[in-house]
């Protein structure tokens, strides 16, 4: 599989500790996407979105393993039933607010990715294909932990 | 990147044409997921969620074009306004409804997905992470052609 790295995701979240663990918990924060140039003819009509979905490769993520335990859980889960970046293939996706989009560059907000993160992909956020109500979401619906930021465990 | 593949998508979809565009044109069409074993210690927990993220790799689309005419639309766009999978990198997401895990094996529903897909991720619908309100989703409020299959344009 041959993926590329088709632009870069510049953020004030240097390091994993303190990184907020979702968009939604990052309600204001700014980022700047630079999309390299060889690909900045695929952002035109973008910025009549008012939120887009990341796609990006979770760089600095520790080795995937199977179990592990969410920062909102205190037992071990299976990565799959979780977000954590530590997964087999360290893709990640975050659903943020699209500020503008100027030449190749797109301001965005509501960052939850750590700074220098590598673009793999943008699509709109469109709620007639995104949304659903859904009745049962796991273990999540029994986690009383308030945790907002991340820390070290799964990304460097 | 060396992403791997960690399962097979497996649906009644053997060709482009006629398969639907979103979940939400596919309603309660089954398909089945069978993740690797290696991998399957990490479906513990993911049974109690309703729907599921599939990421996955467009394996027959078409090569990457910057600008593509949408299924719902007549004028050419930017690829990364659409969700066309003629992308840089053919990364495929569908929100589909879980029915069952056994063993290695998902029983899904609402699959827009086209037959022996390469699975690359699995994660939890989670609408306190997913649901977002936007007040313009770009040229997808004007559209007004009702198109819920695919034809070949973009993928094999």
């Amino acid at each position: 599989m041959n993926f590329v790295e088709i632009g870069r995701i510049l953020t004030p979240h240097k390091q994993a500790a303190g990184t907020p663990i979702q968009p939604t918990c990052a309600t204001g924060i700014e980022g700047t996407v630079v999309v390299y140039p060889e690909y900045a003819e695929g952002l035109k009509d973008l910025d009549g979105f008012d939120r887009i979905w990341l796609v990006f490769l979770c760089h600095r993520a520790t080795p995937a393993a199977m179990h592990v335990i969410p920062y909102r859980d205190t037992v071990q889960r299976g990565i799959f039933a979780t977000r954590a970046p530590a997964r087999p293939n360290p893709i990640g996706l975050s659903c943020v607010r699209l500020g503008g989009v100027v030449g190749n560059r797109l301001t965005v907000f509501d960052v939850d990715i750590l700074d220098g993160t590598p673009l793999l992909d943008i699509k709109p956020y469109v709620p007639e294909y995104d949304t659903f109500e859904v009745q049962r979401c796991g273990w999540i619906d029994q986690a009383d932990r308030e945790v907002r930021v991340a820390d070290s465990r799964f990304q460097r």
